[in-house]
C-alpha cells in the first residue's frame, strides 16, 4: 500500500478525525481480462467477447471490432490458443498442398509503420520480423516466399532493410500498410520506392489496423470493411500525382485486397481531371489509366459478386487489360478465397489461367 | 506603439545599458493580403496568387488549392471583384434562359455544419442565410428553388430550422456537407431526418470545405478532386449501416456532385458483406443495393467520361434502375456541365429524357 493510501501522510487520518478519499484509482488495470466482464453482459455483447477470435483490446484498431462470428475461418482455429493460421502445418494441409500452390507470397498483418512513437525501436521490429519469417517460414518450405516488412516512418532506415535482404530471391516485394497518417506519394518516402526499384522488388500495399476511412474510423466493421478500399484508391491516386512512377521507371506496384472494381470508375475520373488539372502535377507525364494499366496489379481477393457473373466480366474490360488481377486467398480469414471459387465459370479458360497463374508469374518474376 | 516595445517598462533600457530585443512579432499580420507577395515569387507560383479567384486563404481548405486556373468558368466571373456567379442576372442569363430550365436547385457552398467552434453561432448564421437566400434570391426568381442550410452539429436546433420552413414549396431539401467529422447515419442525427421527412423534403449530401479523403487532405488538388466520392461513399454506408433507411421509410437521399460510375461497385461489395455481416446490424433489414435503387440519387456532375460511350452506358445498366440519375450543372465552376453535352449522345433518348428532367420532378414532387 503507497504511504498516501495508507494514511501515514494524512495528519487529518492520523489524528482520527475523519475518512480518507481517493479519487483516482484506476479500475481498468484491475480487469484480468475483459472476459472478466462476461457474466454481467447481455447477448449479443457476451458472445462477442466469447467468440472465437473476436475480440482483442482496445478500440481503435479495426481488427478490435467485437465481431459477431470472429475474422478466422473455422478451419483455421488453432486448439493451443495461438492465433487461426499461425502455424506453418495447417498453410499446407489447407492452402498450399490441398489446392497445389507453388509459390504463395505471405503477407502480415504486422505492421511496425502503424508505430507512432519510437520509430527507431519500430525500425528494429520491422528487421526482427524479417529475420523470424526468415527462421521459422521461408526456411521450413521453399514455395514460401514473403514481403520485406518495413517501419516507413523512417524512409532512409527503411531502404536499409530493404537493401539488407532484397537479394534474398525468397524476398519478392516490400509491403506498406494502406494508411491514413501516411500518404505515400510524397517526396518523403522515396528511398523506399528507390530501394525496391534498386533490388527489383514490387512494393504492395495490404489493409492494417492503421485503414482508415473517408470518415476515419466508422462505428461497424461492415462500414469499415466495406469503405476501406478508398485507402488504396488515396494511396494509388498519390503515388500517380506525386510522380512516384515518373521518378522510378521501373517500378512497380500490387495493391492486394484492395478488391478492384472500383478500378474503371478510378481511371476514368482521374484521366478526365488529368486533362483538366494536370498543369498542377506538370511532373506527371502520361494519363493516369496508362501508369495503372502497365505498372499496378490487382488481388481477386475481395472479389465483388455482382448478381450477374457477367457484370463482373464488363467490369474486367473496361480496365483494357488482362493481366492487371492476380489471385489472393486472404487465409485464414472469413472471407478466405479458394482457387476453385475465387472467379465466376462464366470466365474464359485462358483468362483464368491468366488470374490464377501466370499474371503473377510475370509481374513477381517468378 | 505599446509600453513594451516604447521601453518605458524597462528599466534597463531607461538606464540607456542595454538595447530592448522582441522575440514575437506575429509578421503574418504585417501583411495586407498574399498579393504583396507577388514580386518575390517565381513562376508559377506567382500566377498562382494573381490568376482569378485562384487562392481564397488560409491552408486547410481544399477551395484555397492554389490553382493553376481558377475554380470559375470565365464567363461567370463578375466585373466587381464579388465571387463567381455571385449574380442573379448571371445566372438567368448563362443557365436559366440559356436552356430552358425550371426548376433550378440552388446548392450553396456556405456550410455552417463546418465551424468547429460556437455550435450556437452556426445554427444562427445557417438561418440567417436561409433568411438571405429567401431575400436574394428565391423571390426574384420564381424558376428557383433552394435547399435549407442547417448547423448539423446541433441536429435538435437543425430539425428546428427545418420545421420553420419546411411548409415553403420553395425549399425541397436540406443540405448536409459530406466531411470528415459527422458520421451521419449515427442516432446523434437522427432529428435532422426525422425533420425533414416530416417536412416531405429530401435531404441531399455535396461537398465542403470539410470534405476528406482516406488519407485527409492530400497535397494536391486534382488528388482531393479525385478521391472525394469517397466522402459521399462513407455517408452513404453509414445511412444504410446505421439504420437511417428502415427507422425513416419516407425518407429520401439525394448525393449531389458525388459522381457515380463507383455505385456498382460499392452495391456489390455491400451487398456481399451484409449478407456475411449482417448480424453485426440487425436493424437493416434488406440488402443495402434495395436501399440505394429505392431512396437515393445521384447526380451527373462531375461525370466521368471513359473513352468508350458505352462503358458508361454498362454503368448505368449494373445499377439496375434508369431512375438513379439527375441532371446537375455545377454551375459556375471550372467543371459545369450543360444540359447539351452532360450526357453521350448514344444514351437511348427516352433516359436522356428522364436524367434531364422527369427523375428529379418525381424524386422531388416538382
Amino acid at each position: 500500500m503507497s504511504e498516501v493510501l495508507s494514511g501515514r501522510r494524512g495528519e487529518a487520518f492520523e489524528d482520527g478525525k475523519g475518512g480518507l478519499s481517493v479519487v483516482d484509482v484506476d479500475v481498468h488495470e484491475m480487469l484480468t481480462s475483459v472476459k472478466d466482464l462476461v457474466p454481467h453482459l447481455e447477448e449479443p455483447w457476451r458472445s462477442r467477447i466469447e467468440v472465437n477470435d473476436g475480440f482483442k483490446g482496445p478500440p481503435g484498431n479495426p481488427y478490435s471490432f467485437p465481431q459477431p462470428a470472429g475474422v478466422a475461418i473455422q478451419d483455421a482455429v488453432t486448439d493451443d490458443g495461438s492465433p487461426a493460421g499461425s502455424k506453418l502445418e495447417m498453410l499446407q494441409e489447407q492452402v498450399l498442398d490441398r489446392y497445389g500452390i507453388e509459390p504463395a507470397v505471405l503477407i502480415s498483418l504486422f505492421h511496425p509503420t502503424d508505430h507512432q512513437i519510437q520509430p527507431e525501436f519500430a525500425t528494429a521490429l520491422a528487421s526482427a520480423y524479417n529475420d523470424w519469417v526468415l527462421e521459422n517460414w521461408l526456411e521450413k518450405d521453399d514455395r514460401l516466399r514473403s514481403s520485406i516488412t518495413v517501419a516507413a516512418q523512417e524512409p532512409r532506415d527503411a531502404a536499409r532493410e530493404i537493401d539488407r535482404l532484397g537479394s534474398d530471391p525468397r524476398f519478392v516485394q516490400v509491403i506498406l500498410p494502406a494508411v491514413a497518417h501516411h500518404v505515400f506519394g510524397r517526396q518523403y518516402y522515396w528511398p523506399i520506392f528507390e530501394a525496391a526499384q534498386r533490388n527489383d522488388l514490387v512494393v504492395a500495399f495490404h489493409q492494417s489496423g492503421g485503414t482508415r476511412t473517408a470518415v476515419g474510423l466508422p462505428p461497424y466493421y461492415i462500414e469499415w470493411h466495406t469503405a476501406i478500399s478508398q485507402n488504396w484508391q488515396s494511396q494509388l491516386i498519390s503515388l500517380i500525382a506525386g510522380g512516384v512512377f515518373d521518378e522510378f521507371e521501373e517500378l512497380k506496384v500490387a495493391m492486394v485486397e484492395s478488391s478492384w472494381t472500383w478500378v474503371p470508375h478510378l481511371m476514368w475520373r482521374f484521366d478526365y481531371n488529368y486533362r483538366s488539372l494536370r498543369r498542377e502535377v506538370p511532373w506527371v507525364k502520361r494519363l493516369p489509366s496508362e501508369y495503372i494499366r502497365e505498372r499496378v496489379r490487382f488481388s481477386t481477393q475481395p472479389m465483388e459478386y455482382p448478381e450477374d457473373p457477367e457484370d463482373l466480366y464488363r467490369m474486367f474490360e473496361m480496365i483494357g487489360s488482362d493481366e492487371f488481377l492476380m489471385f489472393a486467398t486472404d487465409y485464414p480469414h472469413w472471407d478466405f478465397d479458394s482457387p476453385e471459387q475465387a472467379l465466376p465459370r462464366s470466365f474464359p479458360k485462358e483468362l483464368q489461367r491468366k488470374i490464377l497463374s501466370s499474371n503473377a508469374r510475370e509481374f513477381y518474376g517468378f
